[in-house]
C-alpha cells in the first residue's frame, strides 16, 4: 500500500515537523533545530539519522572553529513540499473548525 | 504549528491507512477493516475510537441478526482526500525511485 510506503519514510511524530522547520530556511544547526522543532537532542539525533538515511536531509560539517554541523533539505526532499503544504493547510482549517465548534 | 495539529489527528502508523482503506468503499465491518488494513483487532478498536472522537469515522449499528457494526467515513473526513492522494502518489514515486536505484 503506497500510503504505508510514505508513512514508513516520513511517518511518526517528528519527521514532517523537522522537514517543515527546515523548509525555506537553508541550513540549521543542531541546537537551532532542537529549539525550533521543540524536540529533545536525543530524539533529534535519531530522527535526523533516519532522514539522512532516506536522503531527505543533508548533514554538512562546516570548517569553523569550533567545528559546526548544519542540516538542510536535499533536492529529493523537495518532492515532499506538496504534502507539507496540504498537511499545513488541513491543520489550519481543522483548528479553525475546532475553535468555531467551542 | 499547523502540521502538528494535523499529525495530532491523523498521525501515527494506522489512521491514514484506515481512512485510505475506507475511501470509496462505503462502509466496512470491523473484521473486514482488520483484514484489509492488516491491523490487529485490539489496535483497530483503539484507532477507530480516536477516529470517531475526531469526527472522521462514523460507527453504524445495523439492525441485523446477529447485530453487525459498520464503519464509514464522515463528510468531514473527505477534507483529507487531497492529503491521502498526495501521500499515495508520493509513496508510489518513492517506491519507483528505490527500485530504480537498486
Amino acid at each position: 500500500m503506497a500510503i504505508r510506503d510514505t508513512l514508513d519514510v516520513v511517518g511518526g511524530k517528528w519527521k514532517l515537523v523537522l522537514i517543515s522547520v527546515l523548509t525555506g530556511q537553508g541550513a540549521k544547526k543542531f541546537n537551532e533545530l532542537s529549539r525550533d522543532a521543540e524536540i529533545s537532542p536525543r530524539m533529534l539525533s535519531k530522527e535526523l539519522q533516519e532522514l539522512e538515511t532516506n536522503n531527505l536531509v543533508r548533514r554538512t560539517v562546516c570548517n569553523t572553529k569550533p567545528v559546526t554541523v548544519e542540516y538542510s533539505l536535499t533536492d529529493y526532499c523537495r518532492t515532499l513540499q506538496e504534502l507539507i503544504e496540504v498537511m499545513h493547510n488541513w491543520g489550519i482549517n481543522h483548528r479553525k473548525k475546532m475553535i468555531s465548534e467551542k
